[in-house]
Order: C-alpha cells, then sequence, then structure tokens
C-alpha cells in the first residue's frame, strides 16, 4: 500500500503573476516572502512584491536564504515572521530558498528548533498557508515533501520528510529561468536529472511515480544541453521547468537514494553547489546500483535515446552510466570530488553520515559504509 | 498556464481499511457513508461500517444510488445527512455512487438544488470532508474534478466541473474489485479507456497527464482481457486499479471530449451503462478526431503494442481504431448503440445535447451538430 500527494500546481510562462493571489485565495492576511540576495538583485522580488500590491495583500520581506539552507536563516526568518504579524508565507527561489521558508514554516506553529523535526513524520501542527514559486529547474522543493536543513554546530545537511511540508500552491514560471546562469542551469539540471533516475529505481516506485520520472530523465537528457548553451532558447528552458516538476512530483513520492544521501553528507561540511555534488556522483552510484535492477536501468537507457533492442540489460544500464557521464562533461558541470574541495581524510566523516540520512532508506542496493566509501574514492 | 490537481491518494491491497481513520484524520465527527445496494448485497459496505466502528466514528447510511446519479439521490441524501448531523462523507462505490456522493457534498455546504450547480467552478463554499473510496476500476471520480448528475425533468445529465470536487482522500483497493460481474469488469474497463485516450487527445492536455494518460492505455490493453476473463487474476485487477487511477488524474486535469459529451447525452436519457455507452462510441469518435493529431493516436497505436516503425502516423492512428473496436468485442462490451437500446429518432436531441456538454469543449477536433449526428449513425 503506498501514498501519493502532490500540491496545487499552476504552470506556465506568466504563473509568477498568481502568486499573490494564490496566498489570498488560503487566506492570508499578511504574508512573509522568502527570497535570497541573488534574486533581489536579479529583480524578481521586486515582481513578486508587485504582485502582492496589485492585490493589497501586506508583505514582509525575509531575503536572508543563502547558496545553503541554514538553521540560522531558518531562525532569522522565523523571528521576521513573528515580529510582522504574517499568517502565511511565500516563498521565491531555488531549493535553499524554498527549503529556508519550509523550515519558517515548521516553527511559525510548532515552535522549537529546527533540529527537533529531522527525521519523519515529526511536524504535529498544520503549517501556515504556504506557496511557493521556483526559480530554478531545479530542487523540486516547491512540490516535495522534503526540507533540507543545516545544523551548523554539527555541520550536517539534515532531511525533514512530512506530507505538511508540500506546499498547499506551487507556482513553476520557466520565465524565471533566462536569468540563471549557464553554470547554475548545468548544475540545477544535473540535480533534475538525479532525482529522476534515483525516484525511478527507489524501492518506494510506483507507477504513479516512474510514468514523471522516466518523462523527466528524457527531457533533461533532451533540453539540458540547449538550455545551458543559451538563455534565449525559451522553447529549452520550458522543457526543463516541466522536466524539474516531474522529478520533483516523482522523487517527492517515491524519495531517492545514496546520491542524495552521500550529497547531504559533502553538503553538510561544505558550502557547495547540491547539483554539483550530485552531478558528480550520479554515474558512480548508478554504476553501484545498477545489478540491482537492470531492467529499470535499461529504461533509463531507452529514454536516453539509447536503442535496446538486440542489447541486454547491463549493457544499457552501462551505457546510460555512460551517457550521464558525457551529459555533466557537456555542460561543463564539475566531473571529479578533488575538483571542488572535498578532501579525502573526510570521506570516513561523510560516508558515516550518509549511512544515517533518510535517503538511504530506499536505495535499490544494499549498502555498507565500505560501499560508500568506494564511491568517493572512485569519485574523488 | 495550466493547473493541475489531485486528491491525497492511498493505494494498494487492503487500503479501504483506511477509509475510517482517513475521515478521522480530516476531522469527522459524524461521517455519512453513501453506497449502492449492491455493495451492501457483495457486504462492503458492512466492511466500511466495521472501519468506522474500529476506530468510534460515528456514521450514517445512505445506500440509495442507482445505477447512474440521479438529482433525487442527491437530495435524500442530503437530507440524510442533515437529519443525522453529519460533517463528512465517505463515498463508497463506482462512478455512480461517488458522483451522488458529491452531489450530496455541495448542497451540504452550500444549498440550493444541484441542478443549480451545472457547468464550470459554480460551486462557492468548500465542502465537507469527502473521503471516496472506488469499487470500479472504473470512472475516476475518487480523484476527479467533475460529478454527473441525472436532472430527472430534463432527463439531462448534467456536468459539474469544480476543483471543490476533487476529495481530500482517495483510497483505491483492487481487492475491492474482486466482486465484480464480467460484464461490469468489461464496461468499466473500456469507460478508462476512453478517459485515457480522450484525455491524452484533449486540447487541455499536458505532459502532466499525457504521461498518465499513456501508461493507463498500455495498461488496459494488456490487462482488461484477463480482468475480464477471471476475477481470481487478483494481478490483472491490480493492473486495472492502477489504470483506472492513472486515467482519472489525466481526465481530471485534461478533461475529455466528444465521446463522453456524447455518452452524457445518451445517458440521461436511458438507464445505461456508462462505460457500455463509451465502450460503443469511442472508436467512431477516435476515427473522427484523429486527423486533428495524427502523432498522437500514433503514440496511443504504440501504447496498445502497434509497431509504428515504417508507419505513417495515419496507418497507426487506424490501427488504434481497429484495436480497440477488437478489445471490445473481446471483452463482449456491447458493439452498436441499437443493441443497448438507443433510437433513432431520439438522435437529434441527443446532438443538440452532446454539443452543450462541457466535454465537447476539449475535443481536439472541430465538431458540428451533424458530425455529431454521423458519429451516432455510425455507430447505430
Amino acid at each position: 500500500m503506498y501514498k501519493y500527494m502532490t500540491p496545487e500546481i499552476i504552470f506556465g510562462n506568466g504563473a509568477l503573476e498568481k502568486s499573490g493571489e494564490s496566498c489570498l485565495r488560503l487566506g492570508a492576511k499578511r504574508v512573509l516572502i522568502v527570497s535570497d540576495p541573488g534574486l533581489q538583485e536579479s529583480g524578481w522580488t521586486n515582481k513578486i512584491e508587485q504582485c502582492c500590491e496589485d492585490i493589497d495583500l501586506p508583505y514582509s520581506r525575509f531575503y536572508g536564504a543563502g547558496i545553503n539552507p541554514r538553521d540560522v536563516e531558518v531562525e532569522q526568518g522565523v523571528d521576521a515572521y513573528k515580529q510582522a504579524g504574517c499568517d502565511a508565507v511565500l516563498g521565491l527561489g531555488g531549493g535553499s530558498a524554498l527549503d529556508v521558508a519550509k523550515g519558517i514554516s515548521i516553527l511559525a506553529t510548532n515552535g522549537g528548533r529546527i533540529a527537533d523535526y529531522e527525521g519523519v513524520d515529526l511536524i504535529a501542527k498544520p503549517l501556515p498557508p504556504l506557496v511557493m514559486v521556483t526559480t530554478t529547474a531545479g530542487s523540486g522543493s516547491e512540490v516535495s515533501q522534503f526540507s533540507i536543513i543545516i545544523d551548523s554546530k554539527r555541520r550536517k545537511k539534515m532531511t525533514i520528510v512530512s506530507k505538511s511540508l508540500i506546499p498547499d500552491i506551487a507556482i513553476i514560471d520557466p520565465v524565471l529561468l533566462s536569468t540563471k546562469s549557464s553554470s547554475l542551469t548545468a548544475s540545477t539540471g544535473m540535480d533534475v536529472l538525479s532525482h529522476a533516475i534515483e525516484s525511478f529505481v527507489s524501492l518506494a516506485a510506483t507507477p504513479l511515480t516512474d510514468v514523471q520520472a522516466l518523462h523527466a530523465i528524457k527531457l533533461v537528457s533532451y533540453y539540458l544541453r540547449p538550455s545551458v548553451a543559451a538563455k534565449s532558447n525559451v522553447y529549452a528552458k520550458e522543457q526543463m521547468a516541466m522536466a524539474s516538476l516531474q522529478a520533483g512530483l516523482a522523487f517527492s513520492n517515491a524519495i531517492l537514494g545514496a546520491v542524495h544521501a552521500i550529497s547531504h553528507a559533502i553538503g553538510g561540511r561544505l558550502s557547495l553547489a547540491h547539483g554539483d555534488i550530485n552531478s558528480i556522483l550520479l554515474p558512480h552510484v548508478m554504476n553501484f546500483n545498477r545489478i540491482a535492477a537492470p531492467e529499470r536501468f535499461k529504461q533509463i537507457a531507452e529514454q536516453m535515446g539509447i536503442t535496446t533492442a538486440h542489447r541486454t540489460a547491463d549493457e544499457c544500464a552501462l551505457l546510460a552510466v555512460e551517457l550521464v557521464t558525457k551529459l555533466g562533461a557537456d555542460v561543463r558541470a564539475p566531473q571529479r570530488l578533488a575538483d571542488i574541495g572535498v578532501e579525502r581524510e573526510d570521506f570516513s566523516v561523510i560516508a558515516d553520515m550518509a549511512m544515517e540520512d533518510a535517503c538511504m532508506v530506499t536505495n535499490p542496493r544494499d549498502i555498507t559504509k565500505q560501499d560508500v566509501l568506494d564511491i568517493l574514492h572512485e569519485a574523488y
């Protein structure tokens, strides 16, 4: 028996303009807009403030989310929420700002510290109305039941999982992707691929998630390169926005695997783009996992354009690993852990943390600490 | 720009047992169970009452839904709801009982008569907590924003569309399919196919609905025959339950087309199984629609097992029409309108009503009253 949940989704060019009225529809009287300095600079926070002003919805600002979502940001945000007397949260951002917005929402109605909610289903009280506008194709946070927050003291990415974290309304506006740098487009695009592949081979995969995951794999294979190549390629951005959404629906319900478990462990120690770490780890974890589900990896290869007729499932799986490596190289995502500053002496601590991560539970192949260490060495 | 919404879904053998606690989780104090005499006879209403008793959730009964959902049943049901002081609705049934349950929910909080809500988005106030357990693979009512209710005076099936009609929680338990007769399995299975095909070629189709619709088409093509052949084939029933769910998610968000518009017009006049009418109309409407979207029909053919390489899209589309006809024949669904009692002299009234149906708006090919008449004559 399994469950499947999604937020209400509004998708399309210009969807951003629905952000204010979405909050109003949920009964908001004063909304806290949560975002980051980069989006402030590129003018998107002005746009969203304008949406609120147009319909006379009072708002307050918290634009302090960093490249990775941190407990201190959540605490600052919830102070802003309470001081201003807000009763709803409107997140605008990539995974980091949206995860901070989720953290603020948890503390707004449940109190305590964010570390109290690490794990599965520990949020007792309903959250305030929550509307999320994604600006990357990307994290999938706008549709998922996940929030990943760094515990500063433990230098650890905490995985918080609860269906309360699924926003009420998710807004995906491909126009917002036009200001992203090519490296951020590449990094977040490889993150989408890791969501889609990990959820498709997850132990918790279902037909409802499989179809979304497979289509996301196809879209990334076809459209990530042109999307990275040209800011002006609006069609490719739209397709990547859809890929991100479908992968998000898949992993929110099917959960993930070892790529994310290891990536969270690394990301807790080093302030790196989540997508860059995933991009490096993905082919190595696929290579480790492929004997657990050869037929699934064959389907992944098929979505990526491989002719699977007259090939064994294992041959197809190996080809899929090669294609993922080549895609990362083509879009100039980083290729080795050494290149992004991960150090060998941290491997043991990283492996220990990865083994404890909630995402490890659904990895399709049984995995030991030694296996994680082997993957880290191969990816170094 | 488009929207996508689903209820929370619980799927799997034994999921029925989650029905009572689902109501409780939504805050129900006394629930009205809505069902039909057939399900009472087969013992399923006893089971659901037991689920409520096990958790001390008070309930009342309205088991008066017929083979087609009628306004008078909705009125009787809402009287029962009010007299017993209910505050939530738990539907158990095929499309008919579930649509009556939706009608009761509308009137419970919005008042008036059910005909007041015919059309799109006319429901102002939120409905009471609504949990639906489907017993057919089937109508998709358990996940859709539709309710179809017969207006007795006008002898018309009213289409009511509103996102308020999406239940809070949908429960799909394949075990419930084991008591269905082979003819009901066939009829409802052909209905699933018509949902999947109509939503895939709908003008409102999106990638989110396409992937669910295509997979539903494949599942019906593979599993409807064995499901009709043997009550004991549990695996086939599970696959048909998934097909019904995926087709339901697709059509709730992408809407339908001429098959349903014409079928509603016929069903308003004659008390016939909805699936039987759809089964007869489907290949004829496909044949009419195929020039509007040849590439879409090619994909339908591919899902049904046709090798599409070295064939034109139009050849594939014609083969898809043939396969649908053959599937209906193999499962002994009725083949001609004359066989189920539709009379030629009613064609003009039926065509007029069909042209007004909300489902006609998303039909991919422009259609006139004369086109509808031609389809009716071909299907006679």
